[in-house]
């Protein structure tokens, strides 16, 4: 939840002028992302989402991840439309902060998601995954396998007051996705942090994706092994078997997995479950008290982490 | 800033079926409000703001804000309007808690209020006491002098490290204020929590009022103190005549002040100030580290209480 930096409407109303966006009705902060303040502003010409990007968005980023929106939208993902300035640019500045407006879209992101909503994450991502071919500008992932270690020795010393056997699993998980990473799967732009809350659903049908903020060039099959983990499993961290098989069978339909990305599944999952784990365990351990980031739990990670180390073949992912 | 319940989409759908509002579209917590948990949502009926009730919030006291709110609106005064379910009821329950659907008001705050903002609120502010009468339910108010004494004893251990002169002076106010409240002035319902956030311009002209949840049946001339602390002094604490002026003048044109009410001014206003103070305090150190709670500074309202205290005449006022 988080509005981190409010505007005053004399500064807005000069934001405002450089679009072509009618009147100004309302404006009021959103309890919703953990990285940028955002808000829902009503103009006499519709409902748009204005965004503040805040210090943990680098700036250089910012076309990356608007430009594959409006790629994306002009290729039928139905994803939040960045609105051009008069002048043509998406990008401007407000309160001494890059700010872009975007489309609002309708929908719901769904608390309890059920294995038909799975279904619909698989596809749409298969979806995603195909209409991103042709974007010109590239972005490396920035937390991928050569970041996690840094991330590791920066948190690591805080770990052992979590949970005594956090060290030693993930320096063993850490040592063997080291020696055993793929490098070879077939790439392309991938969302990279398709939760629930960055999905929305009118009924049980998909009705959008939004925040691309860590989208990136990188293998299609680690965006599904991050659903995996973000989708298929249970309050009490249990994996349901059901939702992943919907899921994978729904992406199959649209973009079948090769044989190596159905391989490498379970590397990837695990890979992925411990790189939401370090993050977790990094805001963990650095967040002052009091601050507006909501701290969320790592050894919900490490759980999952624990799970994908044990599987053997992607057969028991349901594939 | 908050969201202190988070709604899943199956409560809210069942919430929401008891209402003639049609299908669900979005619904998204907004960052405003520091007692309730605050949500916009869309339905293919329209806009709507859904208010869970934390706490904070006395329960057998919503019948009279959400009965203000309707006896308002039906005389012309802009606010949100309660909506009534199926059962006629406009009280429900969610995630266990009480739980209303208002009527969304388009409109800014503004977090810089000019002059002419001033006098719109002074006008509307009279407005809202004369379409008060007539409504049949009362309430008294908890926050009154009666309630200052208690609320100081409970924090007043903490106020010398907040600043030095603190104690002293809250006591001499509240001495003063003990022995020379006034008792026998014009009453009706009163909002009682006039702030600018509180209030809706779109440009220039006010668009509504919101936040009734501090209205109650007291003195109308306190409400108009409460206004004056809230709208007419500067960030560095400066009292600014000119939007004092304009306030008094445009709700003396639709109101006028009796001579008694323009006489007690600088004693309620001394009061208001002292009864924000209070309740800021106690936030201050009753708080915990970490909660959503938006601590705001007592010493503000300190500064108010050393310049009231100093006014001999309303004149000083502006009036």
């Amino acid at each position: 939840m988080a509005v981190y930096t409010d505007i005053n409407e004399g500064d807005l109303g000069a934001f405002l002028a450089d679009y072509d966006v009618g009147e100004l009705q309302s404006y009021r902060g959103i309890a919703e992302g953990v990285e940028n303040s955002n808000f829902l502003v009503h103009t006499t010409a519709g409902q748009f989402i204005l965004t503040l990007y805040e210090k943990r968005v680098n700036r250089d980023d910012l076309p990356f991840f608007l430009g594959l929106m409006q790629h994306l939208a002009t290729r039928g993902i139905s994803c939040p439309l960045p609105v051009e300035r008069r002048d043509g640019a998406i990008l401007g500045e407000l309160c001494g902060r890059p700010a872009a407006m975007v489309t609002f879209l309708e929908g719901i992101w769904l608390r309890r998601p059920q294995p038909v909503h799975c279904a619909e994450v698989g596809r749409g991502l298969a979806e995603m995954h195909l209409a991103g071919e042709g974007f010109a500008l590239t972005r490396g992932n920035s937390l991928t396998l050569a970041d996690w270690r840094p991330l590791w020795t920066k948190a690591k010393d805080h770990a052992d007051a979590i949970d005594p056997d956090l060290v030693g699993e993930t320096e063993t998980l850490l040592d063997r996705l080291e020696a055993e990473w793929p490098r070879n799967l077939p790439q392309g732009v991938i969302h990279a942090d398709l939760f629930p809350d960055n999905v929305f659903f009118l009924g049980d049908a998909l009705s959008g994706f939004i925040d691309f903020y860590f989208a990136c060039n990188d293998a299609f099959a680690y965006d599904v092994a991050v659903c995996l983990n973000a989708w298929c499993f249970e309050r009490d961290h249990a994996f349901n078997l059901t939702k992943a098989r919907a899921m994978l069978k729904a992406y199959n339909a649209v973009r079948p997995l090769a044989p190596a990305e159905a391989e490498a599944l379970p590397i990837l999952s695990a890979g992925a479950a411990l790189r939401f784990m370090l993050t977790r365990l990094y805001d963990w351990v650095m967040t002052p008290e009091g601050s507006l980031v909501v701290k969320k739990d790592p050894l919900e990670y490490l759980a999952k982490m624990r799970f994908h180390m044990g599987v053997k073949s992607a057969r028991e992912y349901g594939l």
